[in-house]
This record gives structure tokens, C-alpha cells and sequence, in this order.
């Protein structure tokens, strides 16, 4: 079958690539029709890999996916072919100590689409287990559904922050995460969500979605901007998105007594955290990755229109253009959040 | 000064009634601008009490207000003369065990406005605690102000729930209390509100707040019309609102494993409790009595436009007319939520 | 092989009783070593059934065991032949949404020793999966860690209550599974735990595990003694235990505000239940089924001495006298708490 | 009034130092029993400063004390003349935000004993709010009642991790915090604690308090001596005592999927924090600040025999060598816990 594969660092080819896949008795089989392109795909892409997970052996790309049901298991009760669907991509071992403990995102025998070895979805077709796969209600576009992978990210993040109603977030990052998670805090209770950035571009996107104040940190404080946005009291949520260290060290700046942190982001080294800051505001601080248990909120959410992901879906690219919308999105232009690539009927 | 007093059980006077009010070094003085009818008020008007609290010399009643400063204690520096504001009407004993734990709602000390012996603020002028006082932004109307009392009931129950982005709730009777804690529901991060009630034009406002399944108890099962809306998972939150002993004896058979009953309407009298249906779904079972901490939230959520109220305000009536305001909220015509009273310039 | 079997209500035989098990790659096979009785095992005996689950044909009974590991699945590396272990009794469906969720324990489709018509485990071998399966330290004896299993229920109570250190709890019923929680609620950081029963015996029993304050309701009022041991401020926690109707509807009358019931006994009936007595004190009310995830748990405080079980264990019978062990537990003789069966070598 | 004075740093007297309190409504004037020495209090004498807290004028020591009530105010119920009692030496502004939020211990403006300006307790007498003076059973001495402010730091710590029952818990570093931490550790319910130092003679006195595993971090790797334990899970509670940066920072290492981090010591200088390590486990940390609501607590706790803090207190001094008793203190010879001064009668 037809397929996004990255032969190697730097080299993309839309070729035919065989994979034979069985389907089990609690599988589908599924046609992907909307694959959205996460910073991950391109990072494969630029640099052949991403710390200890490196690129050994051409890998389809791909792993932000919805579609429709073309095969059903013999023990699947709940999908009929023809249903749309999207998918979580990360599946762990079920028999896993974390996995059994309802924490599945720890088990560390997750396998992940596109994550190497393992194949991702810009293809034809693709078996999943129906436990990791979710119905889509008529009103929720495959884009949209597309878009529930990195929305599931902010979804996890603040649901662990656990927003109360009417709390006041930061979000650090106007990129793709900073974004989907200032979609997420909204929803989520958040009266007011202040953004920081250094890009106006970024930040002007961030301020239409919503009760957003956007904070250009190239121009002023964010601790300042956040201490007059709230009489001086500090943010009761301080959701770090950008993995920047500088950024990452400075989140008890602006939290208050008894707020909580989320680390979201992930910064490439070590950073300079001051433990003693944390302290005098007893900050609880929690570490986030990927997400568990939220896909069906976040179809939920964008069926009831709770979320609306629109806004950030900035470009499309049929199928047969999938390498330059990689090039695209490689180049990372002003203004652009996210590009997806529209599959072959 | 002219206040509406409730002389005795059925006898309303529109009157002046003076009172003499020491402002104190932490105190404001505040002339009310509205005032909300809340259903105790008209109780307290046809049945001359509630429960222990009996009406046993004149009182002045209101407790759902918003005004503005016209005095200022010579130790408060977060107001001025002039400042647009809204008041929490309760006052709890600031030595109290359970208010030195953050509970103060739960002082048995509590002083509350327009209940017996304590005056309620349906008058030109009242004296206040700038700590139990709330600016309003500009864009925050004295109506809507005046509606943060009975929405923090609403709030403070759904931050009991502890609401993860994306869950259901069904909010059991569309009264003013059921329709404040919808609000609070969908702004709190649910993706669905199932509300249930017998009356289809309460029901009708209620469809109107977001996405809302209305359901007429009179005509079909709430638990069916949950169940079908969950894949027959159930709600993950059941807010009992109505008061009700049937409504409230039956939170079981809509929730879900894991799930939460939140006791917000109070019955009067105990009700038939199935602990067996609570154990096999482990459900956690929260009861709430007011509101502590939420005013400046709501504030907040009425400013960021997370929370509109306006569609809960069906009447306002001047301030020479409260004894009919009073008389039309005590005849509970269909469609009408909340009758409010505007206070003289 | 020899089992202790069911023939029907009243009637108990010793005798061969042949079960074919295939040993799957993930299971073990044990040898159990002690067995201990259970109420349920006790009334299914003198009644046939509970609720729902009537014996319907001959069926093992026992599911508090220990024992030794016999033979290994091809894929179970944690275990080698002749070790000591405990096992947990219920099998969920490991694809189930609540198993997944790890709530397990409320997960429809469990399949538990000695409910109709799984069989229990006096006999001398029983094939079983290595993840309910927990490996005994050399320390903790066959007969304590047959306790694990009613243990279990303890201190999930007590892990579902969120005990603070220094808590008081009320325990309401001295039976075995009351007597359980209080052993947990002590080792789960309560400073003092008051125990309610009619039975003097029961309390002595109570009164020799810790810093207890037992209490006979036959003689006193229960929330008048908490009222004095809390200086008027009622119990953090009450642990309902007794499955009786009244107790089970007194308890917000010993409980301090902002404080928490875990209902663990089941009441047959619905009770009477004041929501508007949990209200006052915004009660906190957890409903709790079984157990998850403790096992293990409970073994490593058995190994730590944090928690001794042998107070509890009162007598046992040789596995041959088995019928003569089940005659006596049903007599429920005065100062007995837990019988057990020693199974033969 | 014959008092313990900081004159200057490295200076110490003995003398005459006259302070007029006046006896307020709510307060209680106390004749202080014994007064520990606090780590603080040796700083102070030999550094002459902590952080932004500089000794400008001469100031009395010692904030770990019980005494005796000697008089009572007005409005005091709860006391009367010569009742044993300890006493909460820091004292919030009741009106602040954090106050009232139940977050008294984050106010801003706290008051606290022997920290400059405010004078400690080495004194015959001081008066004190009854809101932070807690009665003393009979069976409590002065001695354990002077320990509960150190004590109160481990409670409070452990009360923020929610310990459930069975946890294994690390403890970085064996000084009196960290010893202290241990006790409340066992006492909140975790089944097994580690605790490292590079003191043989510190781990000899933690491996007495209980199921304690000591670890000389000089010999061997902490991370391997947890993995063992917990068969390469990890601990559910690290609890970082000791302040050292590089412990500080190795926090992860022997954390378990899901599990928590709480920082009680505080490292002079920001320390380098793997965020990523952090995110793999979803690791919630927490921040502590003294302590807040605990001392009751910790009081029942001793009372009920859950906590002995008497292998804690290695040395006790009459006043009258109170010089000699910190400067004791201050060479810290190993094998020393908690230095005491026993006040004259």
C-alpha cells in the first residue's frame, strides 16, 4: 500500500510499502482519512530521531489520525464498518503494573505510532485494538477528530491540574501544546487564561480563543503581567508548554499561595529549579506525559462544542502532496499551527 | 432610611425603618443597587420561617446583592468611594474552628443577611466587611451581580464534584438552583448536562444554556434517557438540585462506577437511601451547605463571559414595587426564574 | 481431588470433588495452606444464597486463603515453585471499562471464589492468575496471610477515607470486618479510633488492638461519647461496619464538618438517610465495594508489623474437620472472631 | 525577666531582659517548661542571620516549647490556670488572604518566635494567642511537648503526600527533620521507610524507630537499595530532608510510576531539576512550608502512643547552661538527635 515512509534523516518518499497486519478478535480495521502532522513527525524527519528513540529502518510517519471502520474483529460488539473513528496511538501492555493501576501512559512498554519501530498511519489502512478506538459523533469532522491527539495532551494536563471554576491560568507557549492546553484550561473552568510568547503571530491566535490575555515576553514581564492581572495574588495554574529552560525555572514567579504547576513541555536538559520559591507558596507540582482516559472527553467535548479546535487547523495538504506538507511544516511559517494531511478517498 | 420589611408572617411594608450601622476600621458602607427575590425571602414572607429560624420581630428582607461604596472603613485600601461591588451576605465567627480551616460556611456562628434576627439589605444603605465585598469589572451589571449569591451555590457544588474536563452530569430540578449549578456544570468543563425536571418551561430554559438534554421526568426515566446517553455507562456526576426525596433517593441508577452525588437541594424530611446501590458503584457522595470562597470566581466568570446569568433574569420590578415583586414570586408563574428588584439612585 | 463442598443450603461434604484446570501461561497452580471462614461462606451454607447469588449446584466454598505455588505458567517469571503466597479471590474482566480505569473491583463481570458458581478453594489445588497472586515475605505465617483477604476491606475503607494523621475515627460494629478497619484505620495514621458494638466480648477484642475507645450503645450514646473524646467537635472519619439500618443512618451525628463516612458494611434495606444533617457538616460519603489494589499492600504491612492480624484468629480446625469448623462459625460463639482451616500437607 | 539573648552573632547571654506583653482577650500568658533547640536557633547564634533574616538588635531564643498556663484573658474558655500545654510559635495575620483560605502558614506577615524582630521563648514567661496554645494530656510530658514544632514539620509532611496505607517511603537525610519525618511517615501509614545519610551514627537511631531501612548513601546507591526493595517499582513517597543539592536533585531515581516528592529541606541554591525524569513517572511534587493545623494533631498522635519521640531527645541542659547547651548544640557530636533546656520552676 501507498505510504508516507521516512527512509532516513532528512529523506521522505511516498511509495508503496507492505505491511501485513492480522486483524484480532478485539481489533478493526481502519482507513485513515484525516493524519494531522505533529512537531514529532518532523522532528523524525529533520533530525532521524528524538533522544533515545532513533530511526534504524524506513517508518511510516503519522500518529494525529481519524477515519472509518472498513473490518471489525470477531468479538467487537461496539463498531460497525463504516463508522468514524479516531484513535489513540500509544498501546500499552495490558498486563503492565502501571497499565493495571489505571496509569497506562507510565506502563513503559507503550508502543507508539511513529515512534521507532513502530509504523504510523499516513497509509491506507491500519488494524487497532477497539479499545483504542473511538466513535465520532456526525457533528465532529475527521479534522476535527484529527486533532484529538494533541488536544488530549492539554485535556490530561489540566484535568491534572485540577482546575477549579473561575481560576486564573498561565500558559507558557503559543505553540501547538501551548495552544490546545489554552483550548483545554478554558474548558476546563479557567475565567481567564494569560498566554505568553515571544511571538506576536503565536499569541495573536492564542488571543482569539477566547478570555486569553497575551503576554509578549520579548517586551514585558510575564511576572508583572500576571501579579496585575490578579491584584498581586499570583495565577492558581501554571501550565508550562514551551520546554524552555529559562521559562521552566521561572513558574513559581508567577503562582500563587497554593497554586500548582504542570509541566507539560519538555525542557532537553536539567533545569535551575528553586526549590525554596516552591516552598514558600507550597506549590504542587505535577509532571505530565501524554495523556490516559481522555479521548472520549475530548470527542465529548468537541461534539457538545465545549472546544472548538478550528481555529488551529491552519492548513491542509492531500495525501499525494505529503512531502512538501512536511517541508511546510518543517519551515514552521508565521502563523501556522497546524498542518494535516487529507488521505485518498 | 425606606426598607421592605417583612413585619410579620404574609405582611410586607415598604417602610422607613431606621437602623443605626457603626462602620468599622475593616468595613464598607455599600447603597444596594439590586437585589435578587431568592426563595427563602419569599419563604420567609408565606410561612413567617424556616425550619429553627422563626421571623419574630419586624425583619428587612434581600440577601442577593449588588452595590456601590459610599464609605470606607480607615483600615480597608482595596476600595473607594464609588466602587461597583457585590456582597457575600453570610458572616461567620473569623475565631471559629471550622473558619480557621478554610470552612467558614460551616460555623455554626454564621450571621446571614435576611435571616432571622439578622436584617436582610433590601434598603438605601448597609454596612459590610470589605473581606466579604467584591469589585465588579466594568462589564459586570449590578443584574448580574446581584445573581453571583445564588450562582456560587451552583459553583461551590460543582467544585465539590471535583468536574474532570468532558464529564456528564445530570442536574436533578430546573429551579433557580438547578439552572445556576447547570452554569456552573458546563463552565466547570462538562461536556453534557442531562437536566431533569417536571416542568417543561423551566426545561426550556434550561435547553437553552448550553449543551443541555432536557428530560421531562413527568414523561420518560431519567435513568433510561442517562444511560442512553452514556452507552449505558451513567453520568459521572449527579447534582441533586431538587429538593426532592424521590429524586434524591434515586442518584444511584443515573451514575456511573466511580461517579459522584453532589446533595445540593435539601429534603425535608430523611429520605430512602440505597447504601448496596452507592457500594457497588463506589460512589463518593458530597453534600454542600452555601458557598465558601467562590464570590470573586463567579465575579470572574461573569467577566470572561465563561458564565451568563442573563437568561435566569425573567423580571425586574423598581424598588416602590417590592411588595408586588414579592407577590409575583410567590405565585411562581411558568417561565419565570429569577424576579429581581432595582434600588433607587 | 477432596474439597469441602455445598451440596445445597444446609449441607456440607468432604469429598472428592474433581476440578480439571488448565494452567494458562500467566497462571500458577497453589496448594492452599490455610483457609479462612468467611460470613459470606457461612451464609451461603445456612442460607443458599445472598441476594442474587444462589448455590445452585455443589459448589467449593472458601476465599480467604494462602498457600503454596505448585507449577508455573510458561510466561510467569515473578514466581517459582514452593513459594508462599496469598491470593485475591476476584477476577475482573481485564478488558472491562472499569478494570481499565483500575477500578476493577466494580467491574460487572468479576468472577469471585465461592459466588455462585465460581468455586472456592478448600481443596488442595486451584489454578489461578500470577497478577492476583502476592508472593509472602518469610515472615508473615500462612494463617495471617489467609487474613489478607477481609484485611483487604479494611484498609480500603481507610485508603478510600483519606486518612489525615492524627484523625479520630468512629468504627460502628466489632465484628471480623469492623475489627479489620480498625486495625487499618490505627496503622492508617488515626490517633484514636472508638469503636461502637452492643457485644462486650467484640469490644474487649477491640479495646487490645491499639488506642481504642470502646463504646456499648446498649449502654450509652455513641455521639455523646465522640462528643466528649472530641471536645464537641465530632470524629474526622466514621467507618460504618455493621450493615445495621439505624447506625447506618446515625452516623453524621458523630462526624465533625468537612469530615467523612465510608459506608463499608451493607445495610439489606434502604436506610433512613438526613441529607440535610450531611449537609450542615458538608459531609464527605464514600461507598466502598470489596477492594483494589491493596493485596499487596496489606502484605507488606503484615511483613513491617505496621498492622498484626493474630488477635483475630481464634481458632482452627484441621481441613478434615472442615465441617465441623463451618458448625461452629455459624454458631458465632461469644469472643470468637476469625475460624480458620488449616489445609493438610 | 532572666532570658536566653542573642546579642550579637556568636554572642549569648544569659541576663535580664526586661519585655511588657499585655494580656489580650483571647490570649493566655505561659510560663515555658522545656524549650528544644532548633537548628534555626544554632544559626542564628553562629551565623547571626538566615537569608533575609539578620539579628540587627539583641533578640531572645527558642521557639520549641510547652510550658503551663499562668494566667488567662477575658474571652478565654478553653484554658485555665495551670494547664500543661504546648504552643504553635509562628502567628498569622487573621485577615490575610492565605488566612483565610486556610493557607495560614503562607501568610506573608507571620509572626514567628525567635526569627527577627519577633523575640523566642527562653524567658520565664510569654503571652500567647489560646488560637495556637493546645492542652496537654497527662501522659504527654513537657519534653514530648516541646518536640511537637519539629514533629509538626514531618506531619505536615506527610499529611501533604496522602501516604495510603502500605506506601514505602524514602527519607533523604537523618538529621532531627528528617528523624522526625520518619515517625510520621510510619505513623501516616507506610509500610517500610528508607532513609539514607552518610551517618552511620544518624542511621543507627532511624533504623530504631520502626520498619526502617537505613542506607549509607557513602557506600552504596540509594537508587539500587529502593529498587530492591520494591522489586524495581520504586517508592511511592520520597520525602527530601535533607536540603542537599544533589539529593535534592536525584529525587526521581527511586520514585515509582505515579508517585510523589515532597520538599521539606531547602537547598541554599536552585538545584538542577530533570524535568523529563519527572514527566516518564507523572510525578506530583510537593512543596512544604513549616506546617499548618498539624499541632493538635501531633499532640493526639503522642497522647495515643502512634508517635514516641523520646529516642529523638538525646541531651537535656537545666537553663542556667543554656550557653553551654547551644554551644553543644553547635558542635553537633554524632550520635545526637534534639538538645532540650529545662526551665527553672
Amino acid at each position: 500500500m501507498q505510504a508516507l515512509v521516512l527512509e532516513e534523516k532528512g529523506r521522505l518518499a511516498l511509495r508503496d510499502f507492505p505491511i501485513e497486519e492480522t486483524l484480532g478478535p478485539r481489533d478493526v480495521r481502519i482507513a485513515p482519512k484525516v493524519v494531522g502532522i505533529c512537531g514529532s513527525d518532523v522532528h523524525y524527519y529533520t533530525h532521524g530521531g528524538i533522544g533515545p528513540f532513533v530511526v534504524r529502518a524506513p517508518m511510516i510517519l503519522g500518529h494525529e489520525a481519524a477515519g472509518i471502520v472498513t473490518e471489525v474483529g470477531a468479538d467487537v460488539r461496539e463498531f460497525r464498518i463504516g463508522d468514524r473513528v479516531c484513535m489513540e496511538p500509544g498501546l500499552p501492555d495490558p498486563a503492565g503494573r502501571a497499565t493495571r493501576l489505571g496509569l497506562y501512559n507510565l506502563d513503559p512498554a507503550v508502543r507508539f505510532w511513529a515512534t521507532p519501530p513502530i509504523h504510523g498511519v499516513l497509509r491506507p489502512s491500519v488494524v487497532h485494538p477497539a479499545d483504542f478506538t473511538f466513535k465520532l459523533p456526525d457533528n465532529v469532522s475527521f479534522a476535527a477528530a484529527a486533532m484529538v491527539e494533541p488536544l488530549a495532551v492539554g485535556v490530561h494536563a489540566v484535568t491534572k491540574a485540577r482546575v477549579k471554576p473561575g481560576d486564573v491560568a498561565v500558559v507558557i507557549g503559543a505553540g501547538p501544546i501551548g495552544l490546545v492546553t489554552v483550548l483545554a484550561a478554558l474548558a476546563a473552568g479557567c475565567a481567564r487564561v494569560i498566554v505568553s510568547d515571544i511571538d506576536d503571530a503565536k499569541l495573536a491566535i492564542a488571543a482569539k480563543l477566547g478570555a486569553v490575555t497575551p503576554v509578549n515576553v520579548g517586551e514585558r514581564s510575564l511576572a508583572e503581567a500576571v501579579m496585575a492581572e490578579t491584584d498581586g495574588w499570583g495565577a492558581d495554574i501554571v501550565l508550562e508548554c514551551s520546554g524552555n529552560a529559562k521559562a521552566a525555572a521561572d513558574v513559581f514567579a508567577t503562582l500563587c499561595p497554593g497554586g500548582v504547576v504542570v509541566y507539560v513541555g519538555i525542557p532537553l536538559e536539567p533545569i535551575r529549579y528553586d526549590v525554596a520559591a516552591g516552598q514558600i507558596k507550597e506549590a504542587r507540582v505535577e509532571h505530565v506525559f501524554r495523556y490516559a482516559h481522555v479521548f472520549p472527553r475530548c470527542v465529548a467535548m468537541l461534539a457538545s462544542g465545549a472546544i472548538d479546535v478550528a481555529p488551529l487547523i491552519t492548513r491542509t495538504f492531500p495525501f499525494a502532496d505529503s512531502i512538501e506538507a512536511f517541508d511546510f511544516a518543517a519551515a514552521a511559517p508565521r502563523g501556522e499551527v497546524k498542518v494535516q494531511i487529507a488521505m485518498p478517498d
